[in-house]
């Protein structure tokens, strides 16, 4: 590093990669008077470079063996943005070998893999940030591993799937069917061709896995999620939450109960009064509740080129002030110990209020035989909605509210339910917040 | 420093000290884990130490000198708690001066004399950090300074006053009068018994002062600052605000324009669609935007013994990691850069959208003559309410929201129309969102 000078190179020219070239190409000078170090982009790292880029690559070393530019021994931060396990994986491992800091957007790579990668990152005395990984744009990493820094965290509820949310936002506001507001997300860009990964929870959970990591200073099994998505929910569903007071979320929710940690993502009713109920659309929030701090919530764009970008880039500037450092002295980039794992409370304790549909054909008894079971595994309802059908094949919707519950006795009660030959299809089952 | 352990030193043991006090005795193995220091809180310095306080105090200097603690070699960080311009000025500067870091929650002293203090930190390499000054427990200084340090901050709309904000509150939701909810936030102990600098705007445009100087990497003058409180503000405009579907709130603005910086804080009617209009009771909110991040809010509590304590801490812990750089290097302690001053644009060029109330007496051709004064300057009118009286008095509310106006046409609109004869007083003018 000659006066100051720090140099970053880029694996990976898609979104995000473009995102951080444009901040460092024309945010130096910002950057200089608020850090007083210069950053210059060096190198890229493309496979594909017939790709036309609004981009001015004048100077830039333009690759297209990653390899080569891991090994550069003047470069100082690698950025990793080609998204995926593999060849990522080995990327970043090989340039923590090589003793450079890393920085990756790649949420799925450190929910899965961050164990091995801290341990790396850690025996080089380099550092790994992920700002980007959860959140977009939001400093919601920072602001857990920083500026909460003083609190234990006793809860966090995110809204951490852009396109699951712009769904549900699309479904509550214009009722819209969720294959309806599925594909204008996907016409939006909001979508993949293929969206399991975003509307089936899968994404939200790769964030909750880092969240809940940074909350307990551990490591935690992505595996051991409980997840659900939101492809069941129909307009009916969003209506009924609507006439109860409610709006319908996919929630990723961190708790550190008595007996472990509580991890889990699913749709969740959210009371309208609640600030999380108002984010709406692509946009992202995360509500955490700290020992000492109280209730705080961090809200802002969660994808992006440019909010994407905003988040490498300042996990840069941060890494470079570690460039600074004493040799030998602590880097204190390691907020998550890979040596330290945690484990999850068994989710069949866990209480929940619950809401309830079925569909079930209009006959005498029908309420009394479900609250009957119900009633049985001592779950009792707080309210209860049973609408007349028009429909020819006599079905009903019978919506139920419930009191709090352990998840053992509804799972109980609901494989009951559904047997009952009045029952069309099983039963959904969502929970409140 | 000892095998990496920080020695803290605090002055004044009040609200706020006693919470930092609180933090450091009961959570230093967490701080531990996160940090790999050790923090110790080494000595307070305290006037009164007849209070009866929650602390087990043992093994720690009880000082009634605060130059003693100042003067203590083996002290690394001086926390400043006691508030107010002196002696609080002196302590920091003469700790900055024994190369001391210091952290301070002193909104007052940094709005107005900043830049003497970032000046004499910088000369002695010595690191000032605020975190608390603004926000509470809200990690929104860090939020600015680091998590957004790509982007240019092109507006900031912060609600910054906890006092303020739950006097409107009350008024909106439980129909209180203004003397009534200040009365009652003074019993819940959110109100001074002299609550000028809270509801007149003072303490909302000191936090906004230190937000605009982040912004902008540089100082500006707290004197030039357009500052209105919400005094004037009666059940009735809070009624009329909600009939066209806003919140009243008072409001904090930064806006880099193009021909100079747009600082305000005044009551302002907030479209009740805005996550800012759900921002209730004493929390605080700040909205931000910048140019690549887009628009994110940062939310929690603005006051208090604990969040205000989480906030100071999580400055001690950055300062900790500054005592482990090489000599000679960039502190990068210093976003705010006492030798960089930036201008205000001038106030009168500005333009808004209006809500204006008069009361008028109830006689024909009020309406043609107050709407023809705002025609001759170019201000026209997007609604107009006027109400039915069954006062004594014959006087009736007439309220108008107006299109976008400068504020030197509406100035001049408003002298002219408090002179006719039929207005009585004067009439009360409030800002959109």
């Amino acid at each position: 590093m000659n006066d100051h000078e720090v140099n970053v190179g880029i694996l990976g020219l898609g979104t995000v990669g473009t995102g951080v070239a444009k901040i460092l190409l024309t945010q130096s000078g910002l950057l200089k008077t608020r850090s007083d170090l210069n950053f210059k982009l060096k190198a890229i790292a493309e496979i594909n470079w017939n790709v036309k880029r609004d981009l001015n690559l004048d100077g830039i070393q333009c690759l297209t063996d990653a390899k080569q530019l891991i090994a550069d021994p003047e470069i100082d931060i690698v950025v990793e943005t080609i998204g995926g396990y593999e060849p990522a994986f080995s990327f970043i491992s090989e340039a923590l070998c090589n003793r450079k800091h890393v920085v990756t957007a790649n949420k799925a790579l450190i929910a899965t893999r961050g164990r091995e990668l801290f341990k790396i990152a850690k025996e080089n005395g380099v550092g790994l940030l992920f700002e980007a990984s959860v959140g977009g744009g939001i400093p919601i990493i920072k602001g857990l591993r920083e500026g909460l820094v003083a609190n234990k965290i006793e809860s966090i509820y995110g809204i951490l799937n852009g396109t699951s949310n712009y769904i549900l936002t699309r479904m509550h506001q214009d009722g819209l069917e969720f294959e309806e507001a599925l594909k204008e997300a996907q016409v939006k860009g909001f979508a993949e061709a293929d969206p399991t990964l975003d509307v089936g929870g899968g994404d939200a959970a790769h964030k909750l896995t880092i969240l809940g990591s940074l909350a307990t200073s551990s490591t935690l099994d992505f595996d051991s999620l409980y997840v659900e998505g939101i492809t069941p929910i129909t307009k009916l569903d969003i209506n009924f939450a609507k006439s109860f007071g409610f709006t319908i979320k996919l929630l990723a929710i961190f708790r550190a109960l008595e007996n472990g940690l509580d991890l889990r993502v699913h749709p969740t009713l959210i009371p309208n009064t609640h600030l999380l109920a108002a984010v709406n659309n692509e946009l992202n929030a995360i509500f955490v509740k700290g020992d000492f701090v109280g209730n705080t919530m961090f809200y802002g764009p969660g994808a992006g080129e440019r909010p994407t970008g905003s988040a490498i880039v300042s996990d840069i500037v941060d890494l470079s002030k570690g460039l600074l450092l004493k040799e030998g002295e602590p880097s204190s980039y390691l907020s998550i110990d890979p040596e330290r794992r945690m484990e999850l409370a068994p989710i069949n304790a866990i209480k929940n209020r619950f809401y309830l549909r079925f569909f079930t054909y209009d006959k005498p008894g029908v309420l009394s035989k479900i609250s009957g079971i119900l009633g049985e595994r001592g779950i009792s309802i707080s309210s209860m909605v049973q609408l007349e059908t028009h429909e020819k094949d006599n079905y009903v919707p019978i919506v139920l509210l419930t009191h709090k519950a352990s998840e053992e006795a509804m799972e109980e009660a609901l494989r009951e339910i559904d047997q009952f030959d009045f029952v069309k299809d099983k039963g959904l089952r969502l929970r409140l917040f």
